[in-house]
């Protein structure tokens, strides 16, 4: 059986957002599975060097209306939020304690705060919001804020962060298939390609 | 009739590149022209801080894999060169000179010089080697030699730097179609919807 699919992102990355929307129904055209792994963007930027896309100089402009027009070339919904960019730690710790009770119901999880964020524009750096999530989805509010407190929880969401960048990430969505990484939303066509070929 | 497409490059971008030999095709689907304008992105560079790709820590290495992947999916002929980045100056006047003789032949020089470099690793920042690939299209020699030395040429390749600056380029290849620009070689499908629809 093949390894399951990679997808690293943060809750804070538009192109991520975009990902989130569409990976798993490409792989499941190829019979695979998807490990969804929140990280933290801004520790690998140190790393790089790497500035805030939005704040370069023309590009930042340009990238204003590219992830609008990538939004609305997927058909997936999307409004850029007030407050951006967003601090995810408490969502991305939240993710890894809903995971190890249940992995579906973190999946949901995920799902429902890049829709709090990218298409409702909630203020997702907030843990009370991110408990209000978690809660609208029948998880037990109390037990998650004491979950996300907890040293297991904070130990994981670093290692994962550092796992991603021990394997090159760069940026997000960064998202590994049969060991061949891609950057980027834009790189679906040919994930899907990798996937239908088995490498070309 | 419409507008033609705008196409900004600079032969030295692996995805500039790639984008020239895809995109006559695509705009002919829409009974669409191009216009090609090489120009010298390092102005953008200066203008926006960015450094260059390949020498970003990890986005350098996943670069070199993501030139070569990419022109398997798109299926077009890729050897990265020797000399990497390249100064573009000379081959850049070259095109805007033979432009103003014969719009047909600049583009076919332009094809050349990009698989001069991209295909068979010349040295094109060598005004020699650029006079050569004229030749061997059956372009005057010596009449391009005096051409890109002309104050006019060298004026010509200025402004078209600055006006695609002053459209918002800051990268390449960076092309304009009905007002809307595009960064990138993966946004073809996004041009390609584009001009299907007239906008989406």
């Amino acid at each position: 059986m093949s390894e399951p699919i990679e997808f690293y992102f943060d809750f804070s990355s538009p192109y991520s957002y975009l990902a989130s929307e569409l990976i798993d129904d490409l792989a499941a055209k190829y019979g695979r599975q998807v490990k969804w792994r929140p990280m933290l963007l801004g520790a690998a930027f140190q790393k790089t060097g790497s500035p805030l896309l939005v704040n370069v100089p023309l590009k930042g402009e340009y990238s204003m209306r590219d992830f609008s027009r990538s939004a609305r070339y997927y058909g997936v919904p999307f409004k850029f939020p007030p407050k951006f960019p967003m601090a995810t730690l408490s969502a991305a710790r939240a993710y890894y304690w809903l995971h190890e009770q249940d992995c579906r119901k973190a999946r949901e999880f995920a799902r429902a705060v890049f829709r709090a964020y990218w298409v409702d524009g909630r203020d997702i750096s907030d843990a009370g919001i991110v408990l209000d999530i978690a809660a609208s989805l029948g998880i037990d509010r109390n037990a998650l804020s004491e979950g996300i407190a907890t040293p297991a929880v904070k130990e994981r969401l670093r290692a994962e962060t550092d796992g991603a960048i021990a394997k090159g990430m760069f940026g997000a969505p960064y998202i590994i298939a049969d060991g061949e990484p891609f950057w980027g939303a834009d790189r679906l066509p040919q994930i899907e390609k990798w996937l239908a070929t088995g490498g070309f």
